[in-house]
């Protein structure tokens, strides 16, 4: 077993005891901070950061340089599976990801293979080796991915959106065609997460950004089921230690107890869940992490202080609790506030934990 | 009492028996009709379609032409409140509303005051009356309003948007002037609706289209205390006859129970709920409105059956449920679609009203 300096982020997924709540940041690599945004100017556009192992190793080092953060994330994007399918992801600045050939056709469909990760996406597991040496088992990383159903409506639509108009549509009135891709989609983020931990991601994560827009029974069919599959094909034990799982569904609040069925180890909650009521929902069977609503990054450190005794107290007493954001930290919050957020964690959460 | 030839949807609102279940949907006058685009062109902008009393009845009288729809909705904005405060309400093509004067200054909070809708609204109860003596006792006639909380985010953004960013700053730095707002509005939305119904609106619905961007706390002291404001400061019986209030919060599946417990009527439900778990979450206290996913609409006329079917069942056996959409229809569905809705509302539900 490697040893790790600091385990409590794995310790909390696994529900076991630690001396306060560790705390990590959704895109705590991110615009937000001034020496992300001069290396994100070195790379040229985001896709270039993201495809070059140095460049994603030097940001995702970075926030724990100024932060005693309990956890490194892999800097990568969620759609660099479709980019692999041969979808070509670009971005356009201010308007988001966009795919240059979306999935229009039916033998597009047909057609379509999980990529190998040993080929394709190299890039990033290159980039995971090379961050746990830079890491050097001060803190343990992250891996993820995107959702079978959130890559499948940035692949059908070609861009993210808001009404996932042509992806509910093939969802009602072609649903073999969506239950194919996301039977692909499903087989590629497996063998995408392997091949993650087995390059030293100690821990991984699931983003299903968009799962929040379905109904409660096309979640459950055509998000939260491809999700289990992903749960049941992981390896989850590596380096003589368990590789927690935690699956996010923004929005998925209403949805927490067939979550927590699928076997995974802790589940990311936005801000619009209440803690406790979480916790009473799924019981003993996961941890929870998150909840800070990100607007709060955008006030001060008094008023960031008190918002963090909030989402501890309404975690409680105990043990099963990960500090986060409810989504992404967004570029408008500052360094200044970061680091207050940190240290109220630090400081505020030992109560919490003592017998 | 006047009489209603129609009067399902009010008895459904009131858990009432019916024999089938009452539908009508969310802009159901809108730009899914060639008919409603053919007079707001006439009419210039979408505001002066607001501001005419002849043009509102029109427009609100379209989908009921084509349609065997068991209610009418006043057509208008959730907007002429803050418009009648002085903001300057107007939109911009392909941009949605804006207001040219948002709440800015501590001072500009401070003066604010709730309208008098019998000067600065008087077109909307033109209308409403317009449109009563044009309905002729075939349906009802539905009066509505935003939120306090759903007005407020209007008037300090100053347009629409997703992340909220200054309305939460406030809400997180200075509660105490959102709380100063609201008190406002919730003043405003009183009587606002209290005029409508004096002038012939049959039932309420308060639209909360941004409170699911809340937290689970504030979502409870910022949303829902404002509207339960405003749910005791309504007259509830007019014409010797009932007048039910829906409460509606877009993302708010949360908090059913609360939402419940206003002393509401009726649930506006998304898509996101089931609505078996919702009747079972509420029981009694509350008839369910709601909540096939509008993507739906883009189908066909066999999807849309199935669909109905679905969500028939999903409420189940008995009384107290109104057909809707999860949210409003979009100028991408069409007429035949809404046809064959209406129809299998009709023709299905009766199934479900037997004894």
């Amino acid at each position: 077993m490697s040893h790790l300096h600091n385990d409590i982020f794995l310790r909390a997924l696994l529900r076991q005891p630690t001396e306060r709540t560790p705390i990590w940041i959704m895109r705590q690599a991110g615009r937000y901070l001034p020496e992300y945004n001069q290396t994100r100017a070195r790379a040229g556009d985001f896709l270039s950061l993201c495809k070059s192992p140095d460049l994603a190793t030097e940001v995702t080092m970075q926030p724990l340089a100024r932060f005693p953060l309990d956890a490194a994330i892999l800097f990568s994007d969620i759609l660099t599976i479709p980019d692999a399918m041969g979808l070509g992801l670009h971005f356009v600045a201010g308007e988001g990801p966009k795919f240059e050939r979306p999935l229009r056709e039916e033998w597009e469909i047909r057609d379509l293979q999980a990529p190998d990760p040993a080929s394709s996406l190299s890039y990033v597991t290159d980039a995971v080796r090379q961050i746990r040496h830079a890491l050097d088992g001060s803190v343990p990383l992250i891996g993820f991915s995107g959702s079978p159903f959130t890559l499948a409506c940035y692949m059908i639509e070609g861009q993210g959106g808001t009404d996932f108009a042509l992806t509910k549509k093939m969802l009602y009135q072609r649903p073999d065609l969506l239950h194919h891709i996301l039977t692909v989609n499903a087989r590629a983020v497996t063998d995408y997460l392997n091949a993650q931990t087995e390059a030293g991601a100690q821990a991984v994560m699931i983003f299903d950004t968009w799962g929040g827009a379905l109904s409660h029974t096309a979640y459950h069919d055509f998000s939260l089921a491809y999700m289990q599959q992903v749960v049941r094909g992981l390896v989850r034990e590596r380096e003589g230690r368990r590789i927690p799982v935690v699956l996010f569904t923004k929005g998925g609040g209403l949805w927490l107890e067939s979550m927590a069925a699928t076997g995974c180890d802790a589940l990311g909650l936005d801000w619009t869940c209440d803690l406790g009521s979480a916790r009473r929902r799924v019981g003993d069977q996961v941890a929870l992490q998150g909840n800070l609503d990100p607007a709060v990054m955008l006030t001060d450190p008094a008023t960031i202080e008190t918002e963090v005794s909030r989402t501890l107290a309404s975690f409680g007493h105990g043990h099963g609790h990960v500090f986060n954001l409810g989504h992404g930290i967004t570029p408008q919050a500052t360094p200044e506030n970061v680091a207050a957020l940190v240290e109220a964690v630090h400081r505020l959460s030992p109560a919490w934990h003592a017998d």
